[in-house]
This record gives structure tokens, sequence and C-alpha cells, in this order.
């Protein structure tokens, strides 16, 4: 999966897979440590990633009748303890504010670690006939999680994301919203981000705290580890009877409403590094790039090279592209590592033989192929073309990788030795008992990703405790 | 400026403006309040706005070469002491984190009150050399400032706002900067606010906390009193000799960098509500109004109406206009109230006598004229002709209403009798102390709002102190 060539600057990952991740974020100029533990900068080629993943999704959210809202920051002490799984899941992560101004409070404020609680005092005020549902909010913002170990992107005591909390009349309809998000998630992660999911419900001990079903979509990284990349949960009506969230039905009668909530965090930008980077840095798949193609002029001091090289631009520009000349003073080598480093999809290489010959050179990044292309009116269709091309190439390889480490283990033996020699996912059947879970990530610190339901059982049995087992379940070290 | 027509649902302004305020505040559902005070809920209608505000703002930000980034939430309160005039400033209103997870912090945290400190550490790390100049950077969050008194939008303890931070390797480029933004801001006022303002430098008492030179954009409510709308900030190399921000510059000789930061808030919506609005609720500019066109059918039980509203509605959204219709079970008298609470630019009836005569009535929010419409081809183009109508005839309104409550005041009787019975902005010389600012406020509670170096003066004493005075300064009542 590695590149052969190999850029100086980062470790090498089959080296050392946690140096190079930490090397990649902070060479690529992806974010920077602040002055508080697990609070990054998210620089601007991150963050510019970021917004591109908020645009595509923010249109699809309103495309299915979602409105963005905006709740307050802090919540009192009092609120977030009314649900009780909820404050238990919560509790031991908070970073709470105990003065304002120069006044001790009279009651603790926690910095939202999520907003359950907000948007239910909310509905609970706003929702009184049938006529006000469904209610389908979302809001993007930043939340607090106090963590011990944390890692950019992948782990942060604060972190950005989407919270969509939704309120429905009926349970049906709040079960096919629950569905409906994962499916865009999982959508969006093939579409925009190139990376292919498995998707599938969680385990009663993994799931959301105060949820009756959390949905995920986990990707698979290099090492062979999973990264959960994004929840939908069904609520039910557990925190309608704790907020009293009634409405008046269709038939004159008081009811509890059904309620969901889903998110994806920053965390995505983690899985892009993780599965498509390789040893020359980050590979970025084209429609979440802040640049998608980097031009650079060979022997920018000769007549006309730069002014070439601005002419591509504009005509790229124009045609929607995201293009950048690097006319700096280094030498093209250095800028070659540069873009190679920052996974920019293509290298336009523009220099005076090329200009004679009314050519340019275009490189790959995901696979380091180049060519030479005319600059005649194809130009702008040819570049097109190339991203689309990559992009799929990058799904392909990714779904490649997926596939081949997704394993079936028959006995607990099987299992073992799969997750310590090979990692991956490893399948296996489940009798549904916590216990068996708990045994399971003792022994090999392997977790429950997710049950599998659309798939076959292949076996009866539970292989750790030998009683009846229904449900396929895959298992993985995990972030 | 009020319509004739009464809203029952909402005080007049005239009896009482700040209970106008209020009311519209919540009958539009633009907000509702939390459990903590000064953190307020942005409902849909109200954050669709901002989105709108987020969206053209982000767009000139970008265009004139800025990036954005997200800095963390939390400061360290040691690094929020590094400015002595900044911490003076801020001191009084900052939140404090004491405990993380179930620990007490070592170090005290500050939820961000404004992010100067964050980014001149970041920027003390990465800039080195002039090559790396000039840092453009912008980021859109929310920020906390303890606030004992409190209204929606104008000032909470909590709002949503971008703060731009700059540096550059020269004074100019800087001071050119600081001027940049401040026109951006005036120009989008102007053009999808339809809001005028009044720009100028404020008096080294009102400026911000650690600048040289704040610039300012102020505009007037509906009661004469003002609302500072953005400031523009220009921090000289203050802020970079206390973070030791330097760089190599083309000479070769270390420099302190120089530096800018420039911000609006959600405050613009309480000025767009305070300069538009009237005793029927809001009164929306077209291009920020989240609905442009409600359809209000007429007698929708009868054949074909509806149908017909759905179809206008596609035409109307096809052609890029932002348009809805109301189809629910509640009287068009009714519907017409509530899309006029709201602010909904224009109102589209279409009824049975409507479509046989193949017509529609479409009647305008900003001064209740109503006119009927062909349904022919022209239709998409006579709506958005309309929407740019209203747009100018409410700017030339509220302008006309600025411009009417500008005055001269020769002498400080004068001044004193224009705050008390006129209100709006009184422009005087000013000899430049601060005693006489002061006194003013205590004897009339109204400020400096900005001088005016740009225009001519007056007189050449201060009417306060008689002493020489080069000055016009605008002073009022503000918010």
């Amino acid at each position: 999966m590695a590149n052969n060539k190999k850029n100086d600057a980062i470790c090498a990952m089959e080296d050392d897979f946690a140096q190079w991740y930490t090397d990649v974020c902070r060479k690529a100029e992806l974010m920077d440590y602040s002055g508080v533990k697990g609070f990054i900068i998210y620089r601007p080629y991150s963050y510019a990633m970021w917004e591109a993943i908020q645009q595509y999704m923010d249109k699809r959210f309103k495309e299915t009748g979602h409105e963005n809202v905006y709740m307050p920051m802090l919540i009192p002490q009092s609120l977030l303890q009314k649900e009780s799984d909820h404050v238990e899941g919560f509790a031991p992560e908070c970073a709470i504010v105990t003065k304002g101004g120069l006044d001790n409070l009279e009651e603790n404020l926690i910095i939202r670690p999520t907003s359950e609680t907000l948007f239910c005092e909310h509905y609970a005020k706003v929702v009184n006939s049938y006529r006000d549902l469904p209610k389908l909010y979302n809001q993007w913002c930043s939340v607090v999680r106090w963590e011990k170990t944390t890692r950019p992107f992948l782990r942060g005591s604060e972190f950005l994301w989407q919270e969509g909390h939704t309120v429905h009349a009926s349970e049906e309809e709040a079960r096919a919203e629950t569905l409906q998000m994962l499916e865009i998630y999982e959508e969006t992660a093939k579409n925009l981000l190139a990376i292919p999911m498995v998707t599938g419900r969680k385990t009663e001990r993994e799931k959301f705290a105060g949820a009756e079903i959390t949905y995920t979509i986990e990707a698979l990284m290099h090492d062979g580890k999973a990264l959960q990349s994004g929840t939908s949960h069904y609520f039910g009506q557990g925190f309608a009877k704790a907020f009293d969230m009634k409405f008046l039905s269709k038939e004159n009668k008081l009811e509890y409403v059904y309620q969901t909530s889903w998110g994806v965090s920053t965390r995505l930008l983690g899985a892009i590094i993780m599965v498509h980077g390789d040893n020359n840095g980050l590979v970025l798949p084209p429609r979440v790039a802040p640049i998608q193609v980097m031009i650079i002029p060979i022997q920018q001091q000769k007549d006309g090279v730069l002014d070439k090289a601005y002419e591509l631009e504009q005509r790229l520009k124009a045609a929607g592209i995201k293009v950048k000349v690097d006319a700096g003073d280094k030498s093209p080598g250095w800028k070659f590592s540069e873009a190679e480093m920052r996974g920019i999809p293509l290298r336009l290489e523009i220099g005076p033989k090329d200009i004679a010959n009314d050519a340019c050179v275009i490189a790959k990044r995901n696979d380091g192929n180049k060519d030479t292309y005319s600059l005649d009116e194809n130009l702008e269709t040819t570049v097109k073309e190339l991203l689309d091309t990559i992009h799929e190439e990058m799904y392909q390889k990714a779904l490649k990788h997926r596939n081949e480490n997704i394993r079936k283990a028959n006995n607990y033996d099987e299992f073992k030795n799969i997750i310590e020699t090979k990692g991956g996912y490893v399948k296996m059947m489940w009798c549904g008992d916590e216990a068996c879970e708990v045994k399971i990530k003792e022994d090999t610190s392997a977790t429950s990703r997710c049950i599998k339901e659309d798939e076959e059982p292949f076996g009866d049995v539970c292989p750790i405790c030998g009683k009846p087992a229904k449900k396929v379940v895959y298992f993985a070290k995990a972030y």
C-alpha cells in the first residue's frame, strides 16, 4: 500500500504507524498543538477539508428537510442529569465552568459534550401538536469531552462535528430517519471521501448513552484497525419521558414523541489520512482536496513560463477546478515533494519544452503515473476526468483492502490468531451476552464494531460460551 | 415608520420599544431562552439568516485572500494575561473552567471571549520569514463574555461571530487590511442587509482592549439609539512584542509583525430587526430572508388551487428564488399575519378567480402595496425585480431615517437638548480628552460612537471644556 519512494521528513508507516500519522498531521500542516492538551488548532489546510465535508453534507441534510439551529454551549449540570443513562455516559468526560465574570456560579455549567438535553428541553417547549412534527434540526459546532489519551483528529478533548436531533409523531418515521441518516453518512464517505464503510448496529455495550439502537459506519485504516466514523441513534421515547416531550396526536391523544440523533465529526479527517495516505504523506480524495491541481513551473525564470502557468491556472479555475501555481523560489524537486506531502491529487508541470510543444505533464498523486497532455481546448475536460478517475481508483483500492481484511472465525482460537497476526475485521457468531464481548476485549483488546443483521449466520453457537448464537458480529481493534 | 395596521400579538414600538423588540424575537420564532441567562437558542429562522450572512461574507473574505481556521475554545489563563491591556479588558467577563473530567485543573481555562492570544501564540510558531507573510486567517465560532444585562442578539453571554486575525510584514499593509475589512463590513450591511452604516474611528476610551486603532460600523435603530455592528482593529506591534512574533525580513533583519483583527457577530440580526421591523413584526431585507416569497392559496380546498400553488413554487424555485407554500389548515387571513410577522418580503396569493384569469396577487411586505400579475413566462423576472425593488426601498428608507437623525450641536446645551428630545446621532467638536467624553456620558448617557476624520470641522473649541478641538465626533445613546 505504501509508495516505494520515501519522504525523509516522515516516518515510514511500516516502522511506526502512530509516528507516521503524527508526522503527516504536522508536516502536511494540517494541525498544530495548542497550550491545552487535546485541544488542537485546525490549520487552513485541514479546515478547508472540513468545510468541503460540511458543504456536501449540509446540502444533503437540507435536501432531506433538515434545518440548522444553534444551541447554547453551556448546559446546567441538573439538565444534563435528567436522563440517567445519558449522564452516566458523559459525567466522567465533562469540562465544568464554576466561575462566570468575577463570581462563583450557583450551579455548575457543563460545556456541551453533546446536546441531546438542550434539544429535548427546547422541543418540550415548542412541540405541542402533531402539526409541529416532525422537527428535523441539526447543528454544526464544537463539543468538549475530557479525554486522557488524545490524538489529532481521532480523539480530542474538543472536536468539531454536526449533531442532528429529530422528533417524530411515530416510531416508524423515527426509525426510518435513523436509517436514512446512516445511509447519507455511508454515501458521503463513498462519494466524497472515497472510503468504503462497514455499517451495522452497535451492541448494547457499545451503543450511545441513552439510545435504544445505535447504528455506525466503520472505516478500516492501513494498520488494520477500525475507526468508528459516524453514528445514528434511535432513542424511542426514553428522553421523551425524561423531558416530558408530549404532543396532541391527530386522534387528540397526548403521546410522547419518538426521537433520533446522529453525528459525524472531524474524525473523518483522521480517516482520510489513515485510509489513503502513504509514505510520501497525504493522498487526498479529489472531491475533498482544498487544492486539486498544483501547477509547478519548470525553469520559471525563463521568459513566458510563469505567464503560461498563470494562464493555465485561470483556465482551470474558470472550469471550476481548485488550482494553484507554486511560484515560490524553491526548486521544482522541492515543490514536487511538498505537493506530494500535501496529497494534492494532480501535479501539472509546465516548462519551456512543454510550452514549445503546446503540452504539459500531469502526474497523479495516488499512483505516481504521469503522462503528457496537449494544452488544447480539451485540457479542462481531461483534468476533470483525471480527478474522477483518481476518486474511483482510490475508492476501489480502499475497498479491496477492506474486503481482503474481513475474515471469518469459526472458533475462538482462529479469532485470536487473526486478530494478532493479521488485524482487520474478524466476523464471528455471538450469543448476545455482554460477558463474551468483555472476555474478547480483555483477551485480545478487540471490540465489537457492529452487528451485521443483513448477513447470513455461519454457525449456531457462540465460540466463547457455547450458548446459541444468532448474530454475525464484526470485531476489530479500534481507535 | 410604523405600519398603520397593528398585530395584537406584539406590543407597539411607540409604546415600548424594548418590549416590541422582545415580542418580535419570540413571535417570529427567531430565538428562545435557554436555562442559562444570556445563552439563547438560535431557532431555524434566525440561524438561516446568519447562514446567509456567513455565506456572503465568507465569499468576500476568500476573494480577498483569507483562509478559515479553527482555534481551541479554551485559553489557559496565563496566555490570556500576556498582553496587559487585553486582559484588563476581558478579565471581568470570563467564564472559567476549573474542572475537567473528574479532576480540578492545575491551571484555570477561559472559554474564549475572543481569540487574539491564541492566534498570536500560533503565529509566533509558524511565521519565521517574510515568505510566510501575510497570514490572513479568519474563524467562525461562538465566544463567551459574561454579561450582567443581556438581550437577544444584542448582548449575550454567548454569541456567534467571525474573528479575522492577520499579520503582515509592513505597517502600511496592515493598515490597509484594517480599512479593507471595514469597507467589506460596510458594503455587506448595505448590499445584503439594506442597512446604511456610519463608519469611523473609535476614541481611545472606546477602542478595543489592546488595539492602536479601532474602526467601527454603527447602525441607527428605530428608537434613535446606535448599535455598534462590527469593528476592525489595527494592533501595530503591541501583541507582536508581548508574544514575540518576529520574522526575518527581505533585508535579513529580525522584525516584529504588524497585526489586525476584525469581527462581526449575530448582533447584525438585532440590527436587521430594529432597523427594518414595524408594528406587524419583522420586515426582512430580501437577500437575507430565509423565505423570500410565501405562496398563500385562497380557498385551497377547491380543485386545482393547491396544484397551481405548488406549480408556482416549483417555477420560482427553479429560478433560484426562496419560496414556500403555506398549505396549513388555517385561514388565509391568519396566514397573511403570520407571513407579515415573519417579515417575508413577498406574499403571493393564488385562488380560483386568479387561476381563471391566469394571474396572481403579489403583496410587498415593506410598504403593503399589492398588485395583480400575470402568470405568464415573465413571472419569475417580475418576482426577482420586486425583490430588488424592496431591497432598494428598504435601504433608501433606512438611509433617510439615518440622515434625518444626524444633527449638529454647536454647544453643550444644544447637544443635551437633541439627545433628550430627538435621539439619533449628535455631532459635536471634541478636544480629544477622555474627561469630556466621560462628562457627556455621565450627564446624558450618550457615548462617543466614532470620530469622523473625513468630516470638515465646524468649530475650533470643545463645547465641554473650551480647549481647542479639531475632531468631529458622533455621539449617541447606544445599545
